[in-house]
């Protein structure tokens, strides 16, 4: 029996107001929608603009959360920033609360930092937060956070740290790098993929599942991957989770997503994003839903 | 008469206690001295480890400066977060303490974001703090944050927000890009090195000064180029200058700016860094010591 986490998450996007601020009843009504489709909650990834949100903000919106009913069994909110007291502050909070995981990125200021820099980074705030419930997930998204994680600091951490540093999300987007993490097999490490595009090979090759941008708008799909990767059709239905997230992705990632939930829930706050994203115009918004609609693509219950 | 800044500034070290917490006192003697040495204080830069310290140690220490009677007429502090409540609530309180003006660097967790969207994000902050004593010196350092300003961009700015956005500090370590900012020629604006290395060339082009890591350990030869970069021996202090920052350069660049603090003021407690960052050892040290001092460099009144 293991509390660690494995399938297919979300890193949900946040809905702002008119006035950019938060709004917490919206994203209560998306993760519901997500654990109904089965896809567990990575709030405040990179496409939940978790950046673009204070410390206090994203408390504000894991409290809203707990207190509607979400299911911290099934969260694992993003929790590293840059400022050791803010990463701190955050993630005992989430581990308060009793959230299964954190997704933690590194410090990402700084560039050029050594692995001991990162290492010590992960220690204090392991020692700071002194919470033995704490489980972290490392976040490596080299191309965005240009500050990551080799292969050995993943492995002094896991030997350090070895029921608290219990998983990855890699969305380096090289798969070589995601096989040479698989092929250390940490004891019930839990390697996720940053994209769908990966799941089955990850499956193929003892990986946990994913964690994935599109499984904001294909959370059911992706599931049905994840649960049944050893079938005969498992690379048909690979090729068609490619094809939507393709689809997508020709367009400014967290902008497209965050119109195609408006899309298809009818509800317009959807498309407002914080600087410095900016909104997908009208003209891209409606030829991104109508190459969807064209390729039979629903968010059903949405 | 303008109030707008010229001259040396120093992006202030910010020292930490044991615990990692930082040490107000210690910070007010360093800005003292730096004052002593004729140099403005840019707080919370890049070299301040500002983006490993949260909004409210900044606020913290903001304040206690301010109590212990440091000149707010020499602060630009750095106030440019990812988050724009963050960015709003910093740089608004340093506007309310009467700083002469903030260092803004763009939200720089999301990479190849568009010019309207940086634009919008500034744009936000002004109308979001509202406060007409607000001067903003636009933080341009690609090799770290990766988020930079065009000179479009820039210009957009300045002539959407003429009083507001007056300033630059260009660390891009590019000669030619500051030069591509000199020749625009905006009324007013104050174009600022990253590096002492350009001093000379700013100067004789129109600049307005330098915002320097090694302001912090040789402020008054860097003020003495600025004051005297017309005179017969500019080339010779530039050179001297150039030669002082390489041997400082040839180390780590915070933890050796730190270290050499400490070693000049027999301050130990100013060795100290945070993590992601990681301590200059004493063997690099006292390297750093010795062919300092075999130049004859000293931090007199330190």
């Amino acid at each position: 029996m293991t509390d660690r986490l494995s399938g297919v998450l979300s890193p949900v996007v946040t809905p702002f107001k008119n006035d950019l601020s938060p709004d917490a009843d919206l994203l209560i009504k998306q993760c519901q929608w997500l654990l109904s489709q089965n896809v567990g909650l990575a709030v405040f990834g990179t496409n939940s603009e978790a950046n673009s949100l204070s410390v206090d903000e994203k408390i504000m919106l894991l409290d809203r959360l707990v207190e509607a009913g979400v299911d911290t069994g099934r969260m694992m909110p993003g929790t590293g920033c840059c400022a050791l007291t803010d990463t701190v502050k955050l993630t005992a909070h989430a581990a308060k609360l009793g959230c299964a995981g954190t997704l933690m990125l590194p410090p990402f200021y700084y560039k050029g930092v050594s692995d001991e820099g990162i290492f010590a980074s992960f220690a204090e705030v392991i020692e700071r937060v002194g919470d033995e419930s704490l489980r972290i997930y490392l976040y490596h998204i080299p191309p965005i956070a240009q500050v990551g994680f080799s292969v050995d600091l993943i492995d002094r951490l896991v030997k350090t740290y070895p029921s608290t540093i219990v998983g990855i999300k890699d969305s380096s987007g090289d798969w070589d790098n995601t096989y040479s993490m698989l092929e250390r097999k940490w004891d019930d490490f839990r390697i996720f993929v940053g994209s769908e595009s990966f799941l089955l090979a990850n499956m193929q090759n003892g990986g946990a599942g994913c964690i994935s941008a599109t499984a904001n708008v294909n959370p059911a799909a992706i599931d049905h991957l994840y649960q049944t990767w050893q079938s005969d059709d498992a690379d048909a239905q690979q090729q068609a989770l490619d094809d939507i997230r393709d689809t997508v992705m020709a367009y400014p990632m967290i902008p497209a997503l965050k119109a195609t939930v408006a899309e298809f829930s009818g509800e317009e706050q959807w498309r407002t994003v914080r600087p410095p994203l900016v909104n997908l115009g009208a003209e891209p918004s409606n030829a991104l839903a109508t190459s969807l609609r064209d390729k039979g693509f629903e968010m059903p219950g949405l």
